[in-house]
Protein backbone atom coordinates (compact mmCIF):
# COMPACT_ATOMS: atom_id res chain seq x y z
CA UNK A 1 0.00 0.00 0.00
CA UNK A 2 1.84 3.22 -0.74
CA UNK A 3 1.57 6.14 1.54
CA UNK A 4 -0.49 8.55 0.01
CA UNK A 5 -1.20 10.63 2.85
CA UNK A 6 2.37 11.89 3.23
CA UNK A 7 1.90 15.95 2.63
CA UNK A 8 5.27 16.27 1.21
CA UNK A 9 4.86 13.95 -1.47
CA UNK A 10 3.04 14.61 -4.99
CA UNK A 11 1.85 11.81 -6.74
CA UNK A 12 2.67 13.86 -9.90
CA UNK A 13 6.37 12.74 -9.59
CA UNK A 14 5.27 9.34 -9.66
CA UNK A 15 7.11 7.80 -13.02
CA UNK A 16 4.76 5.74 -13.74
CA UNK A 17 1.73 8.21 -13.62
CA UNK A 18 4.52 10.28 -15.55
CA UNK A 19 3.96 7.92 -18.39
CA UNK A 20 0.76 8.79 -19.19
CA UNK A 21 -0.15 12.02 -20.76
CA UNK A 22 -4.16 13.47 -20.99
CA UNK A 23 -4.96 14.75 -24.76
CA UNK A 24 -7.26 17.17 -25.64
CA UNK A 25 -8.32 17.54 -29.07
CA UNK A 26 -9.52 20.97 -30.07
CA UNK A 27 -11.16 22.33 -27.05
CA UNK A 28 -13.19 25.22 -27.12
CA UNK A 29 -13.71 26.69 -23.83
CA UNK A 30 -10.44 27.44 -21.78
CA UNK A 31 -12.51 27.23 -18.44
CA UNK A 32 -12.40 23.32 -18.99
CA UNK A 33 -8.99 23.40 -20.20
CA UNK A 34 -8.26 24.76 -16.44
CA UNK A 35 -10.41 22.60 -14.64
CA UNK A 36 -9.00 19.29 -16.60
CA UNK A 37 -5.69 20.86 -15.68
CA UNK A 38 -7.55 20.55 -11.97
CA UNK A 39 -8.71 17.26 -12.25
CA UNK A 40 -5.67 15.75 -13.64
CA UNK A 41 -3.39 17.07 -10.82
CA UNK A 42 -5.89 15.69 -8.05
CA UNK A 43 -5.19 12.27 -9.43
CA UNK A 44 -1.52 12.65 -9.77
CA UNK A 45 -1.34 13.24 -13.23
CA UNK A 46 0.77 16.01 -15.15
CA UNK A 47 1.28 15.30 -18.31
CA UNK A 48 -1.53 17.75 -20.51
CA UNK A 49 -1.32 18.30 -24.25
CA UNK A 50 -3.61 20.04 -26.24
CA UNK A 51 -3.83 19.76 -29.95
CA UNK A 52 -5.53 22.94 -31.67
CA UNK A 53 -6.39 24.86 -28.19
CA UNK A 54 -8.18 28.51 -28.18
CA UNK A 55 -5.64 31.05 -28.60
CA UNK A 56 -6.43 32.02 -24.70
CA UNK A 57 -6.10 28.83 -23.27
CA UNK A 58 -4.26 29.62 -20.40
CA UNK A 59 -6.26 32.53 -20.03
CA UNK A 60 -7.91 34.30 -16.59
CA UNK A 61 -11.02 31.55 -17.18
CA UNK A 62 -8.55 29.10 -17.32
CA UNK A 63 -6.24 30.27 -14.59
CA UNK A 64 -9.11 30.42 -12.36
CA UNK A 65 -10.59 26.70 -12.89
CA UNK A 66 -7.01 25.29 -12.55
CA UNK A 67 -6.47 26.73 -9.16
CA UNK A 68 -3.71 24.90 -7.62
CA UNK A 69 -2.78 22.61 -10.55
CA UNK A 70 -1.71 25.90 -12.86
CA UNK A 71 1.75 24.52 -13.05
CA UNK A 72 -0.13 21.64 -14.98
CA UNK A 73 -1.84 24.20 -17.17
CA UNK A 74 0.93 26.42 -17.50
CA UNK A 75 3.37 23.24 -18.81
CA UNK A 76 0.80 22.22 -21.31
CA UNK A 77 2.38 21.22 -24.48
CA UNK A 78 0.65 22.72 -27.86
CA UNK A 79 0.87 20.69 -30.83
CA UNK A 80 -0.96 20.92 -34.25
CA UNK A 81 -2.01 17.37 -34.93
CA UNK A 82 -3.36 14.07 -32.91
CA UNK A 83 -0.52 12.62 -34.53
CA UNK A 84 2.22 14.54 -33.32
CA UNK A 85 0.52 14.29 -29.95
CA UNK A 86 0.15 10.62 -29.50
CA UNK A 87 4.04 10.26 -31.20
CA UNK A 88 5.52 8.60 -28.43
CA UNK A 89 2.71 6.39 -27.09
CA UNK A 90 2.40 2.74 -27.53
CA UNK A 91 -1.08 2.52 -25.95
CA UNK A 92 -3.56 5.17 -27.09
CA UNK A 93 -7.11 5.12 -25.43
CA UNK A 94 -10.04 7.60 -26.85
CA UNK A 95 -12.62 8.19 -24.99
CA UNK A 96 -16.10 8.00 -25.92
CA UNK A 97 -19.47 8.78 -24.11
CA UNK A 98 -21.58 6.95 -27.04
CA UNK A 99 -20.75 3.16 -28.05
CA UNK A 100 -19.26 3.23 -31.48
CA UNK A 101 -19.81 0.10 -33.65
CA UNK A 102 -17.46 -2.78 -33.62
CA UNK A 103 -15.10 -1.51 -35.79
CA UNK A 104 -13.24 -0.22 -32.58
CA UNK A 105 -12.35 -2.30 -29.74
CA UNK A 106 -13.84 -1.05 -26.63
CA UNK A 107 -12.95 -1.14 -22.91
CA UNK A 108 -14.91 0.13 -19.85
CA UNK A 109 -13.60 2.75 -17.68
CA UNK A 110 -12.11 0.47 -15.34
CA UNK A 111 -9.93 -2.08 -17.83
CA UNK A 112 -8.57 0.48 -19.64
CA UNK A 113 -7.45 2.35 -16.70
CA UNK A 114 -5.94 -0.96 -15.57
CA UNK A 115 -4.35 -1.10 -19.17
CA UNK A 116 -3.09 2.22 -18.94
CA UNK A 117 -1.32 1.57 -15.69
CA UNK A 118 0.05 -1.50 -16.26
CA UNK A 119 1.63 -0.47 -19.97
CA UNK A 120 3.05 2.64 -18.29
CA UNK A 121 4.14 0.61 -15.28
CA UNK A 122 6.14 -1.51 -17.81
CA UNK A 123 7.84 1.75 -18.77
CA UNK A 124 5.68 2.70 -21.95
CA UNK A 125 4.18 5.73 -22.49
CA UNK A 126 0.39 6.01 -22.60
CA UNK A 127 -2.47 8.60 -24.24
CA UNK A 128 -5.66 8.72 -23.23
CA UNK A 129 -7.36 10.82 -25.95
CA UNK A 130 -10.56 13.18 -25.31
CA UNK A 131 -12.42 15.19 -27.67
CA UNK A 132 -14.47 18.16 -28.76
CA UNK A 133 -17.23 19.55 -26.28
CA UNK A 134 -19.68 19.20 -28.50
CA UNK A 135 -18.90 16.09 -30.81
CA UNK A 136 -15.90 13.93 -29.41
CA UNK A 137 -13.36 12.59 -31.23
CA UNK A 138 -13.81 12.19 -35.28
CA UNK A 139 -13.59 8.68 -37.47
CA UNK A 140 -10.30 9.42 -38.63
CA UNK A 141 -9.40 10.50 -34.85
CA UNK A 142 -10.48 7.24 -33.21
CA UNK A 143 -8.41 5.21 -35.90
CA UNK A 144 -5.28 6.57 -34.59
CA UNK A 145 -6.75 5.00 -31.46
CA UNK A 146 -6.03 1.29 -30.12
CA UNK A 147 -9.03 1.14 -28.55
CA UNK A 148 -12.19 3.21 -27.19
CA UNK A 149 -12.21 3.97 -23.56
CA UNK A 150 -16.58 4.20 -23.32
CA UNK A 151 -18.21 5.66 -20.30
CA UNK A 152 -21.63 5.17 -19.79
CA UNK A 153 -24.22 7.70 -19.10
CA UNK A 154 -27.71 8.32 -18.63
CA UNK A 155 -29.23 8.23 -22.22
CA UNK A 156 -31.46 11.17 -21.28
CA UNK A 157 -28.05 13.18 -20.89
CA UNK A 158 -25.31 11.19 -22.06
CA UNK A 159 -22.62 13.90 -22.75
CA UNK A 160 -20.54 15.04 -20.23
CA UNK A 161 -18.30 17.84 -19.71
CA UNK A 162 -15.21 17.87 -20.82
CA UNK A 163 -13.26 17.94 -17.50
CA UNK A 164 -15.89 15.40 -15.91
CA UNK A 165 -15.25 12.83 -18.18
CA UNK A 166 -11.71 13.51 -17.79
CA UNK A 167 -11.98 13.56 -14.02
CA UNK A 168 -14.13 9.74 -14.23
CA UNK A 169 -10.81 8.31 -16.26
CA UNK A 170 -8.15 10.10 -14.43
CA UNK A 171 -9.82 8.49 -10.64
CA UNK A 172 -10.58 5.14 -12.32
CA UNK A 173 -6.49 5.45 -13.21
CA UNK A 174 -5.54 7.02 -9.52
CA UNK A 175 -7.70 4.28 -7.32
CA UNK A 176 -5.73 1.65 -9.32
CA UNK A 177 -2.53 3.08 -8.82
CA UNK A 178 -3.38 3.62 -4.94
CA UNK A 179 -3.35 -0.16 -5.25
CA UNK A 180 -5.52 -3.12 -4.30
CA UNK A 181 -5.56 -2.13 -1.02
CA UNK A 182 -8.36 0.22 -0.27
CA UNK A 183 -6.69 3.67 0.97
CA UNK A 184 -9.14 3.36 4.38
CA UNK A 185 -9.56 0.16 6.23
CA UNK A 186 -12.92 -1.58 4.77
CA UNK A 187 -13.66 -2.47 8.51
CA UNK A 188 -15.38 0.45 8.45
CA UNK A 189 -13.97 2.35 11.31
CA UNK A 190 -10.96 4.68 11.27
CA UNK A 191 -9.47 2.96 14.84
CA UNK A 192 -7.61 -0.26 14.03
CA UNK A 193 -9.26 -3.42 15.05
CA UNK A 194 -8.38 -5.59 18.20
CA UNK A 195 -6.71 -8.70 17.28
CA UNK A 196 -8.77 -12.14 17.28
CA UNK A 197 -7.16 -12.88 20.90
CA UNK A 198 -9.41 -9.81 22.32
CA UNK A 199 -12.01 -10.97 20.26
CA UNK A 200 -12.28 -14.48 22.06
CA UNK A 201 -11.85 -12.92 25.61
CA UNK A 202 -14.45 -10.70 24.67
CA UNK A 203 -17.07 -13.58 23.69
CA UNK A 204 -15.72 -15.66 26.13
CA UNK A 205 -16.46 -12.80 29.07
CA UNK A 206 -19.93 -12.46 27.13
CA UNK A 207 -21.07 -15.90 26.72
CA UNK A 208 -20.28 -16.26 30.47
CA UNK A 209 -22.38 -13.66 31.33
CA UNK A 210 -25.24 -15.04 29.67
CA UNK A 211 -24.85 -18.27 30.92
CA UNK A 212 -24.92 -16.47 34.70
CA UNK A 213 -28.14 -14.86 33.82
CA UNK A 214 -29.46 -17.51 32.34
CA UNK A 215 -30.48 -16.77 28.88
CA UNK A 216 -31.04 -20.00 27.01
CA UNK A 217 -28.39 -22.47 27.43
CA UNK A 218 -25.67 -20.89 26.03
CA UNK A 219 -23.15 -23.91 26.39
CA UNK A 220 -25.40 -25.46 24.17
CA UNK A 221 -26.06 -23.25 21.60
CA UNK A 222 -23.73 -22.95 19.15
CA UNK A 223 -26.33 -20.98 16.47
CA UNK A 224 -26.74 -18.12 18.92
CA UNK A 225 -23.38 -18.01 19.55
CA UNK A 226 -22.51 -17.54 15.96
CA UNK A 227 -25.17 -14.83 15.55
CA UNK A 228 -23.77 -12.81 18.06
CA UNK A 229 -20.23 -13.07 17.19
CA UNK A 230 -21.83 -11.50 13.62
CA UNK A 231 -23.38 -8.91 15.29
CA UNK A 232 -19.98 -8.08 17.06
CA UNK A 233 -18.21 -8.74 13.85
CA UNK A 234 -19.39 -6.78 12.14
CA UNK A 235 -19.39 -3.53 14.67
CA UNK A 236 -15.95 -4.30 13.98
CA UNK A 237 -15.29 -2.99 17.90
CA UNK A 238 -12.09 -1.08 18.82
CA UNK A 239 -9.94 -2.00 21.94
CA UNK A 240 -11.94 1.10 24.04
CA UNK A 241 -15.47 -0.15 22.85
CA UNK A 242 -14.34 -3.38 23.71
CA UNK A 243 -13.07 -2.25 27.08
CA UNK A 244 -16.41 -0.17 27.49
CA UNK A 245 -18.75 -3.31 26.52
CA UNK A 246 -16.65 -5.59 29.45
CA UNK A 247 -16.69 -2.88 32.22
CA UNK A 248 -20.61 -3.23 30.96
CA UNK A 249 -20.57 -6.63 31.63
CA UNK A 250 -18.10 -6.60 34.76
CA UNK A 251 -21.37 -4.50 36.24
CA UNK A 252 -23.88 -6.73 35.66
CA UNK A 253 -21.98 -9.81 37.29
CA UNK A 254 -21.28 -7.63 40.13
CA UNK A 255 -24.82 -6.64 40.55
CA UNK A 256 -25.58 -10.10 40.29
CA UNK A 257 -23.48 -11.30 42.62
CA UNK A 258 -24.74 -8.95 45.47
CA UNK B 1 -26.88 -6.10 -16.73
CA UNK B 2 -29.36 -3.55 -17.80
CA UNK B 3 -30.04 -2.14 -21.34
CA UNK B 4 -28.86 0.79 -20.30
CA UNK B 5 -28.09 1.96 -24.21
CA UNK B 6 -31.94 2.51 -24.86
CA UNK B 7 -31.90 5.79 -25.78
CA UNK B 8 -35.49 6.05 -24.92
CA UNK B 9 -34.47 5.90 -21.29
CA UNK B 10 -34.43 8.14 -18.91
CA UNK B 11 -32.45 6.76 -16.08
CA UNK B 12 -33.03 9.76 -13.67
CA UNK B 13 -36.92 7.84 -13.70
CA UNK B 14 -35.40 4.68 -12.29
CA UNK B 15 -37.21 4.25 -8.76
CA UNK B 16 -34.10 2.99 -6.59
CA UNK B 17 -31.78 6.05 -7.95
CA UNK B 18 -34.58 8.16 -7.05
CA UNK B 19 -33.60 7.59 -3.54
CA UNK B 20 -30.93 8.50 -3.64
CA UNK B 21 -29.77 12.65 -3.25
CA UNK B 22 -27.16 14.69 -3.42
CA UNK B 23 -27.23 17.08 -1.29
CA UNK B 24 -24.98 20.38 -0.71
CA UNK B 25 -24.37 22.21 2.11
CA UNK B 26 -23.53 26.34 1.56
CA UNK B 27 -22.07 26.17 -1.56
CA UNK B 28 -20.95 29.71 -3.06
CA UNK B 29 -20.77 29.41 -6.67
CA UNK B 30 -23.55 28.86 -9.16
CA UNK B 31 -21.96 27.51 -11.54
CA UNK B 32 -20.63 24.30 -9.65
CA UNK B 33 -24.41 24.39 -8.80
CA UNK B 34 -25.22 23.69 -11.97
CA UNK B 35 -22.19 21.45 -12.96
CA UNK B 36 -23.43 19.45 -10.39
CA UNK B 37 -26.71 18.86 -11.67
CA UNK B 38 -25.15 17.82 -14.84
CA UNK B 39 -22.97 15.40 -13.52
CA UNK B 40 -25.79 14.09 -11.68
CA UNK B 41 -28.08 13.48 -14.65
CA UNK B 42 -25.12 12.01 -16.55
CA UNK B 43 -25.47 9.18 -13.97
CA UNK B 44 -29.23 9.06 -13.57
CA UNK B 45 -29.52 11.31 -10.21
CA UNK B 46 -32.12 14.13 -10.42
CA UNK B 47 -32.57 14.83 -6.57
CA UNK B 48 -30.51 17.91 -5.59
CA UNK B 49 -31.64 19.83 -1.99
CA UNK B 50 -29.05 22.73 -1.78
CA UNK B 51 -28.93 24.13 2.04
CA UNK B 52 -28.46 27.91 1.84
CA UNK B 53 -27.26 28.17 -1.79
CA UNK B 54 -26.58 31.98 -2.94
CA UNK B 55 -29.54 34.13 -4.31
CA UNK B 56 -28.52 33.76 -7.88
CA UNK B 57 -27.96 29.58 -7.59
CA UNK B 58 -30.27 29.05 -10.67
CA UNK B 59 -28.89 32.32 -12.58
CA UNK B 60 -26.95 32.66 -15.78
CA UNK B 61 -23.66 30.57 -14.71
CA UNK B 62 -25.26 28.14 -13.10
CA UNK B 63 -28.13 27.31 -16.13
CA UNK B 64 -24.53 27.65 -18.63
CA UNK B 65 -23.30 24.96 -16.56
CA UNK B 66 -26.44 22.52 -16.13
CA UNK B 67 -26.83 22.58 -19.68
CA UNK B 68 -29.57 19.69 -20.46
CA UNK B 69 -29.82 19.00 -17.08
CA UNK B 70 -31.75 21.95 -16.89
CA UNK B 71 -34.88 20.14 -15.34
CA UNK B 72 -32.81 18.97 -12.26
CA UNK B 73 -31.19 22.31 -11.15
CA UNK B 74 -34.88 23.64 -11.44
CA UNK B 75 -36.63 21.01 -9.57
CA UNK B 76 -33.95 21.41 -6.87
CA UNK B 77 -34.84 21.54 -3.21
CA UNK B 78 -33.27 24.55 -0.95
CA UNK B 79 -33.89 24.38 2.37
CA UNK B 80 -32.30 26.35 5.28
CA UNK B 81 -30.71 23.16 7.78
CA UNK B 82 -28.79 19.95 6.67
CA UNK B 83 -31.03 18.39 9.47
CA UNK B 84 -34.42 19.32 6.89
CA UNK B 85 -32.33 18.35 4.03
CA UNK B 86 -31.74 14.85 5.33
CA UNK B 87 -34.67 14.49 7.33
CA UNK B 88 -36.41 11.11 5.82
CA UNK B 89 -33.47 9.74 5.16
CA UNK B 90 -31.88 6.60 6.53
CA UNK B 91 -28.50 6.42 5.22
CA UNK B 92 -26.46 10.18 4.97
CA UNK B 93 -22.84 9.77 3.88
CA UNK B 94 -20.81 12.96 4.53
CA UNK B 95 -17.81 13.48 1.45
CA UNK B 96 -14.76 14.12 2.60
CA UNK B 97 -11.46 14.53 0.50
CA UNK B 98 -9.42 14.54 4.02
CA UNK B 99 -8.91 11.75 6.37
CA UNK B 100 -10.73 12.80 9.20
CA UNK B 101 -9.98 11.32 12.99
CA UNK B 102 -11.62 7.77 14.23
CA UNK B 103 -14.54 9.73 15.09
CA UNK B 104 -16.18 9.19 12.12
CA UNK B 105 -16.53 5.76 10.57
CA UNK B 106 -14.77 5.74 7.25
CA UNK B 107 -15.57 4.04 3.67
CA UNK B 108 -14.01 4.26 0.64
CA UNK B 109 -16.04 5.54 -2.33
CA UNK B 110 -16.77 1.99 -4.43
CA UNK B 111 -18.13 0.69 -0.81
CA UNK B 112 -20.38 3.57 0.16
CA UNK B 113 -21.80 3.61 -3.35
CA UNK B 114 -22.71 0.22 -3.20
CA UNK B 115 -24.01 0.26 0.28
CA UNK B 116 -25.78 3.26 -1.03
CA UNK B 117 -27.65 1.61 -3.83
CA UNK B 118 -28.13 -1.17 -1.61
CA UNK B 119 -29.94 1.06 1.07
CA UNK B 120 -32.30 2.65 -1.73
CA UNK B 121 -32.66 -0.63 -3.58
CA UNK B 122 -34.43 -2.01 0.05
CA UNK B 123 -37.03 1.17 -0.50
CA UNK B 124 -35.00 3.74 1.97
CA UNK B 125 -34.09 6.86 1.15
CA UNK B 126 -30.32 7.73 1.11
CA UNK B 127 -28.16 11.25 1.19
CA UNK B 128 -24.79 12.02 -0.32
CA UNK B 129 -23.84 15.09 1.49
CA UNK B 130 -21.24 17.58 -0.31
CA UNK B 131 -19.62 20.44 1.72
CA UNK B 132 -18.49 23.99 0.78
CA UNK B 133 -16.38 24.80 -1.43
CA UNK B 134 -13.88 25.72 0.43
CA UNK B 135 -13.61 24.16 4.15
CA UNK B 136 -16.05 21.10 2.86
CA UNK B 137 -18.81 19.80 5.77
CA UNK B 138 -18.22 21.66 9.63
CA UNK B 139 -17.44 18.26 12.66
CA UNK B 140 -21.35 19.50 13.17
CA UNK B 141 -22.35 18.64 10.05
CA UNK B 142 -20.10 15.41 10.14
CA UNK B 143 -21.94 14.40 13.62
CA UNK B 144 -25.34 14.26 11.54
CA UNK B 145 -23.84 11.74 9.00
CA UNK B 146 -23.64 8.01 9.94
CA UNK B 147 -20.35 7.55 8.03
CA UNK B 148 -17.79 9.44 5.82
CA UNK B 149 -17.15 8.79 2.18
CA UNK B 150 -13.44 9.51 1.41
CA UNK B 151 -11.88 10.61 -2.07
CA UNK B 152 -8.52 9.79 -1.72
CA UNK B 153 -6.19 12.62 -3.83
CA UNK B 154 -3.09 13.99 -4.52
CA UNK B 155 -1.23 14.97 -1.17
CA UNK B 156 0.19 17.44 -3.10
CA UNK B 157 -3.44 19.12 -4.91
CA UNK B 158 -6.33 17.59 -2.71
CA UNK B 159 -9.20 19.36 -3.14
CA UNK B 160 -11.67 18.26 -5.56
CA UNK B 161 -13.62 20.72 -7.08
CA UNK B 162 -17.36 20.44 -5.68
CA UNK B 163 -19.07 19.02 -9.07
CA UNK B 164 -16.14 16.81 -9.69
CA UNK B 165 -16.04 15.01 -6.46
CA UNK B 166 -20.42 14.41 -7.02
CA UNK B 167 -18.85 13.35 -10.55
CA UNK B 168 -16.39 10.41 -9.07
CA UNK B 169 -19.27 9.98 -6.23
CA UNK B 170 -21.94 9.64 -8.46
CA UNK B 171 -20.02 7.84 -11.37
CA UNK B 172 -19.34 4.89 -9.16
CA UNK B 173 -23.37 4.66 -7.59
CA UNK B 174 -23.95 4.84 -11.43
CA UNK B 175 -21.42 1.87 -12.32
CA UNK B 176 -22.95 0.12 -9.69
CA UNK B 177 -26.30 0.10 -10.86
CA UNK B 178 -25.44 -0.31 -14.23
CA UNK B 179 -23.34 -3.51 -14.01
CA UNK B 180 -23.48 -6.92 -11.70
CA UNK B 181 -23.85 -5.75 -8.16
CA UNK B 182 -20.51 -5.89 -6.37
CA UNK B 183 -21.15 -7.62 -2.72
CA UNK B 184 -21.50 -5.28 0.17
CA UNK B 185 -18.60 -4.67 2.42
CA UNK B 186 -19.61 -7.28 4.71
CA UNK B 187 -19.35 -4.35 7.80
CA UNK B 188 -22.69 -3.57 6.72
CA UNK B 189 -24.16 -6.70 5.34
CA UNK B 190 -27.39 -8.22 6.60
CA UNK B 191 -30.83 -7.61 6.81
CA UNK B 192 -32.46 -4.30 5.89
CA UNK B 193 -31.95 -1.89 9.30
CA UNK B 194 -35.11 -1.51 11.73
CA UNK B 195 -36.54 2.12 11.86
CA UNK B 196 -35.06 4.84 14.33
CA UNK B 197 -37.92 4.31 16.29
CA UNK B 198 -37.31 0.34 17.12
CA UNK B 199 -33.56 1.68 17.56
CA UNK B 200 -34.76 4.15 20.10
CA UNK B 201 -36.63 1.36 21.87
CA UNK B 202 -33.41 -0.54 22.11
CA UNK B 203 -31.31 2.28 23.28
CA UNK B 204 -33.51 3.56 25.83
CA UNK B 205 -33.90 -0.64 27.56
CA UNK B 206 -29.73 -0.60 27.42
CA UNK B 207 -29.25 3.44 29.10
CA UNK B 208 -31.93 1.78 31.89
CA UNK B 209 -30.00 -1.70 32.34
CA UNK B 210 -26.47 0.41 32.62
CA UNK B 211 -28.47 2.83 35.54
CA UNK B 212 -29.60 -0.53 37.53
CA UNK B 213 -26.50 -1.91 37.14
CA UNK B 214 -24.89 1.08 38.00
CA UNK B 215 -22.57 1.29 35.04
CA UNK B 216 -21.52 5.04 35.32
CA UNK B 217 -23.74 7.65 35.89
CA UNK B 218 -25.58 7.39 32.13
CA UNK B 219 -28.17 9.93 33.00
CA UNK B 220 -25.18 12.70 32.91
CA UNK B 221 -22.93 10.95 30.27
CA UNK B 222 -24.30 11.80 26.84
CA UNK B 223 -20.52 11.79 25.67
CA UNK B 224 -20.68 7.54 26.81
CA UNK B 225 -24.17 7.34 25.06
CA UNK B 226 -22.89 8.54 21.75
CA UNK B 227 -20.52 6.25 21.56
CA UNK B 228 -22.47 3.29 22.40
CA UNK B 229 -25.08 4.62 19.98
CA UNK B 230 -22.23 4.53 17.25
CA UNK B 231 -20.89 1.37 17.98
CA UNK B 232 -24.99 -0.45 17.57
CA UNK B 233 -25.10 2.16 14.77
CA UNK B 234 -22.65 0.54 12.54
CA UNK B 235 -23.58 -3.13 13.70
CA UNK B 236 -26.76 -2.17 12.05
CA UNK B 237 -29.12 -4.45 13.88
CA UNK B 238 -31.99 -6.22 12.26
CA UNK B 239 -35.10 -6.66 14.48
CA UNK B 240 -34.16 -10.09 15.39
CA UNK B 241 -31.02 -9.29 16.61
CA UNK B 242 -32.80 -6.23 18.37
CA UNK B 243 -35.33 -8.95 20.11
CA UNK B 244 -32.11 -10.93 21.26
CA UNK B 245 -30.19 -8.36 22.54
CA UNK B 246 -33.37 -7.22 24.51
CA UNK B 247 -33.71 -10.78 25.41
CA UNK B 248 -30.56 -10.56 26.86
CA UNK B 249 -31.06 -7.17 29.31
CA UNK B 250 -34.52 -8.59 30.21
CA UNK B 251 -32.28 -11.93 31.57
CA UNK B 252 -29.65 -9.28 33.28
CA UNK B 253 -32.96 -7.42 34.99
CA UNK B 254 -34.85 -10.73 36.00
CA UNK B 255 -31.38 -11.45 37.66
CA UNK B 256 -30.65 -8.52 39.45
CA UNK B 257 -34.24 -8.86 40.56
CA UNK B 258 -33.98 -12.18 42.15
Amino acid sequence: MRDYTSSQHDHCEDAQLKRMRIVLVSPSHPGNIGAVARAMKNMGLCQLVLVNPPDDWAGEQARVRATSALDVLQRAQVVESLETAIAPCTLVLGASARLRSSRWPQLPVDEAAALALSRSGAGEQVALVFGRETSGLTNGELDLCHALLHIPSNPACASLNLAAAVQVVAWEVYQHWLGDEKPVSNTFEGAPQVSAAVMEGFYAHLFTLLEQVEFMDVKQNEHFKRRLRKLFYRASLNQKEVDILRGIFRACQRKIGE
